[in-house]
């Protein structure tokens, strides 16, 4: 990967097995397209009954060539697949594009004929592109593997976007659409079943190319994420924006990407986590994905989310006002000064307001439009500008509004995004270079999503120091810890937990019960088991414990109930009832490909149903907990209501931040951690985890 | 109303009042727009400078006529608006349309200028359109008393859409759109500050024409809600769609729609509500108000909710089927019947299952799309279908394609959406008449749009017998009834509370909880005084008494406080503590427009904030009760989770209509109530309000 796959991206020699004459076969498709684009390393075309192919020489095998080519497109499907694969492999080639489909998306047998060409590839260090793959376009070289129709559908012209995409068709949809908004597209990539290279190491070359200035990415599975966040990692050091799409969202679009791809399914939650700490900006589809490239392109990144809303028609502005709301944009509060201009310059039942309706009279006085843009411009309490011209036509002087909006733009710097539904207008602002949209959602739409594109890039990263110190696991050979061990081990590593007693005898409950209610606090009792992760469906909790008597009563009725159960009798919890406001939930998994998954939301019995939470990814601080827990239903609990004081959320976040060092240290051996309920107080109270379940991974105990 | 507006919409004879020779003016473009489009009626100009205006005679005023007008079109401004309505009511004009600016719009001095026209227009039975309206457009009949400037830019077809709308620009671009898709529009009419003639009734009128079959409305506020109910229950009986774009949404929205129409702001959720209950589906935007015309158009009235996903990209199934849940469709479970004849006919790496993956195997084989088709449209389990063809061009048989989708979509009469973002592809099924869209959210968007609103349209609508008691009220004088009263009257009304001793004495408190006590409940005690509306926030709600001592000294002390907060002292309540599995809050206050409106939701302390409520108009039925709390966020917790029993909703649900009956009966003299908690239990236990507070209209007391 220290090459950045220059021997895919910019070879110096193509060899294409399986050519053809025809440019409307895979086979011939390359060699025209390399040809037409200025391809100017070596060609050649292999194909065993032919002399001649598109006017190259033609060899009858990789051992005929005059010199071992950098790269080989791969055209011939089934075992001729395979073979050529090896041959490649033997010969020293340095990288292999393989078209073919019917390998791993077909199931279990293509999947180890996959393995099959990668073990071949990986022992002569060759690397391998798809199966399964409309290939590799960079037209920056020429160097096209790839037959995609839309090239001759969309000529292309080389420009500052890249495309790396796990779908052909996708990879062809973004370009189109991008080549019908005029814009130049560098980089055309598909990467199919992923047998080797991914996504995520594409985008990484993609974006160490200087001229590209918007990557957009198609994903249906991550499997890479270290690749993926480097690449992120250079494209926010250039600010560079990445617009990915993951597909297979839902349970239906990961069967789906299964038989597409071979894809094995990411959790959703997790993936969406992974984006946005990364700073890739995560849409629904590629019409989504493309509609703001023009306005990333002016390099527009706004420091805030305040819009001014302009249009010649009221309705357009109370619209304006609502959409706004919808994408969390504020109305900016027009300065003093900025209306006082406005009167004077709009007729008297005009509003001078943001919204500006700068009513009918457009019609009647075309210079309107000139007069109030400069006025709005020098006002500082605006980052975003929303134009609206819903109705125009005969009479309107459409070519002075745009020049007078191309000039506003000009002189503010700050994005502007038109809607025109007309095409007769919205040519004309797009003929003076005009972000500009059929409807005003999607303009709306992109200002919002370039105002929080921005913020996610330029987020702080702070990567804290991660606890160092190893896990000391006490013994157990079971799959789960019980609740004393866990929140002992837990506490071991920084994780406020509870105090307790774990009592073995009746009488030591008692003792217990007296020492804690001699400090003034109320008691529970819980019984501990490895096997019984759900005490209170088995009545094996007891608030509010009374007397001695009864701690000592409860203590052989748990542990007679755990006997009965069958299951391990570790004893009985003695411990403080904890007082605190809300109950929250701190939990960890090991996802196979993310790692350490930290979860934290509103707690309880109810935590899963009601499914108020947020996923972060170590590292992480405290600081991005506290501003993820934001995002939480219950977040306008945190401030205090009706007089009480606020939670103390800084040290949730805190001690979320702690099992995360601790799910970090215990990468190997962790399956899962459980702590419902965190009880967090007022401000300054803090937060304490009273329950918690440590589940460890099968064969590591 | 009776007429159904017909001298506006139907005249037989129109004055314009400001006539112009030049048909770019707003007093000429409607004299020529008649000309154009056939209206058989008489036309009168009217102006005093001119004998002949576009081939008519004109006249220098009202008088001069050989008739009086059916209808006036008020083009002049200003004073002469007020003198031209003055007159017309003089001579029995049956109809005017206003056009000026400049009145409610800008303040309450426009305002009664405006009431004063409507209190001539009513004494003569004129009716008023307008002010501040582009005017009316019926293109069956050709009366277009109105000048927009859309209807040059795109030339009127008669059809079978409607639009009515407050919003002169809406109606233009509502318009536009549609005939930009090909589809005839018969009704354009506006609003605009609906001093009379509101979009309701208007509405009303559109939907008795047998033509229209689809009726859009664009609204800033909804005056006159019973015009628009009655236009929704005609439109149901003749199975018409109605669309709605509801504006000012938001505060900002709502303070741009007052200086646009000087509309007054409805309470969003209860528009929301309003809409829902009668069966028009609400749409955010003129863009969205237009999106699935065609599919209405076409009679399509789905059943079901289970979509089918075809493509001949991996990628699009998976973001079709990921879409699909986004839009609470569900993909269709196809037979083994279905998936064994799609197998013979699709090779042999492409999916048989739903999401149906053709693959670009179409490329070879143009004869698939036709193959697969019939397959699929014979299987019962699909409602709807989405074909996507993201990848197509040079080597494709698009036109086959589109023949194809086309005969499968007579053959299966069920909808069909197809999205395709190549114009050369979306042209090709556009010309075989079938619902094409540029990208694949705005199809299966329209399918899924269609699927919610038959469900809308078809629902059973109930109206329970109300109860007919009148409200005997309290005596009291003051703002608000104290806890023991507010209860005490629900109960009365059939509401289930919570039965309580309220205590006027220390000693009556003693012998209350004896009573309670000797029951085997749990006693609670609070302050009752109609002046302490959130008794808990000062310290006047004890749970748990323990004994007959602390009760009455609870009394005293609540006394005493209540005292101290120079509050009415009510008394003190002394009742059993309620069990029960979930608080909620039943609340109703009164609309200025609406009525009363029902809020239904979680309850406790945390109500507002968590804000997680539905809201229903009266009247309604228990099913209609359960079926919105269906939509809460707490929702998942009804039917019981980890081992619990399912909660008693439908007690809630009883309790609610009950709260709705009293309402209706206390119209006159409740501003609000509020019911929190309301405690449910589990199924068969019931639901009970323990606390009340109701709150009487300013000076009704």
């Amino acid at each position: 990967m220290q090459d950045l796959l220059q021997s895919a991206l910019n070879p110096r020699s193509v060899a294409v097995i399986g050519a053809s004459e025809n440019i409307h076969k895979i086979g011939g498709r390359p060699i025209h397209y390399m040809g037409l684009h200025g391809f100017q390393g070596a060609i050649y075309p292999i194909n065993p009954t032919r002399d001649e192919i598109q006017g190259h020489r033609s060899y009858a095998s990789l051992s005929a060539l005059p010199e071992v080519p950098e790269l080989a497109l791969v055209v011939v499907g089934g075992d001729k697949t395979v073979s050529a694969v090896e041959e490649c492999a033997a010969r020293g080639v340095k990288s292999a594009v393989i078209i073919a489909s019917g390998f791993g998306e077909t199931g279990p047998e293509g999947k180890e004929i996959e393995q099959h060409m990668l073990r071949t590839a990986r022992s002569a260090g060759m690397r391998l592109y798809g199966p399964n793959t409309q290939g590799l376009a960079n037209f920056g070289t020429g160097a096209i593997a790839g037959f995609s129709t839309m090239f001759i559908e969309v000529p292309p012209m080389d420009g500052p976007v890249g495309i790396v995409s796990q779908s052909g068709g996708m990879s062809a949809m973004a370009y189109g659409l991008l080549r019908g908004q005029g814009l130049g597209v560098r980089h055309v990539h598909a990467t199919g079943n992923e047998v080797d290279v991914s996504v995520g190491e594409l985008a990484l070359a993609v974006a160490h190319d200087p001229d590209v200035k918007l990557l957009l990415l198609y994903l249906e599975s991550i499997a890479h994420p270290d690749l993926l966040a480097r690449a992120a990692a250079v494209a926010r050091e250039r600010d560079l924006p990445i617009v990915a799409v993951k597909a297979g969202r839902t349970a239906g679009g990961q069967r789906a990407a299964s038989s597409h791809t071979g894809s094995l399914a990411n959790e959703d939650r997790t993936v969406d986590a992974f984006l946005r700490q990364h700073g890739i900006l995560r849409v629904r589809d590629p019409h989504e994905q493309v509609r703001a490239a023009k306005a990333y392109l002016k390099g527009w990144r706004p420091q805030g989310r305040r819009l001014v809303v302009i249009s010649n028609s009221g309705a357009s502005c109370v619209m304006g006002a609502d959409a706004a709301d919808d994408e969390k944009l504020a109305l900016a509060e027009l300065s003093p000064a900025t209306q006082d201009d406005l009167a004077q310059k709009l007729p008297g039942f005009a509003t001078t307001s943001n919204p500006i309706d700068i009513t009918a009279a457009l019609l009647t006085n075309s210079g309107l439009f000139g007069d109030v843009l400069p006025a709005v411009a020098k006002d500082p309490s605006a980052d975003l500008f929303f134009i609206n011209i819903p109705v125009a036509g005969a009479g309107y002087d459409v070519e002075r509004f745009a020049r007078d909006a191309a000039a506003f733009e000009a002189g503010t710097g700050k994005p502007v995004a038109v809607a025109a539904w007309q095409d007769s207008v919205a040519s004309a602002f797009r003929a003076h270079g005009i972000a500009t949209f059929a409807n005003e959602g999607d303009a709306i739409g992109v200002l919002a999503q370039l105002a929080r594109h921005t913020d996610l890039m330029r987020r702080p990263r702070t990567a804290p120091a991660l606890a160092t110190s190893p896990v000391q696991w006490p013994a157990s050979g079971d799959r789960f810890l019980n609740e004393a061990d866990s929140l002992a081990l837990l506490g071991r590593h920084g994780v406020p937990v509870v105090s307790m007693h774990l009592c073995r005898t009746a009488g030591e409950a008692g003792a217990a019960f007296e020492q804690i209610r001699a400090g003034g606090q109320r008691v529970v009792m819980k019984a501990c088991s490895r096997d019984i992760p759900h005490k209170s469906e088995h009545g094996l909790v007891a608030l509010d414990v009374a007397s001695p008597e009864e701690a000592e009563a409860l203590f052989e009725r748990f542990d007679h109930k755990m006997d009965a159960l069958n299951a391990s009798r570790d004893g009985v919890i003695v411990a403080a009832m904890h007082k605190g406001r809300h109950e929250f939930m701190v939990g960890a998994h090991m996802d196979p490909v993310f790692g350490p998954v930290i979860v934290v939301g509103d707690g309880g019995k109810y935590t899963e149903a009601l499914n108020d939470c947020v996923v972060l990814l170590p590292p992480f601080s405290a600081d991005d907990v506290t501003r993820e827990l934001a995002r939480l239903r219950i977040a306008p609990l945190f401030k205090g209501l009706r007089g009480e004081p606020a939670l103390d959320i800084a040290a949730l976040s805190r001690l979320t931040v702690a099992v995360a060092d601790f799910a970090v240290a215990a990468k190997g051996q962790l399956a899962s951690l459980d702590l419902n309920p965190v009880i967090v107080g007022s401000e300054g109270e803090g937060a304490v985890a009273v329950d918690a379940l440590i589940e460890m991974r099968a064969g590591s105990a």
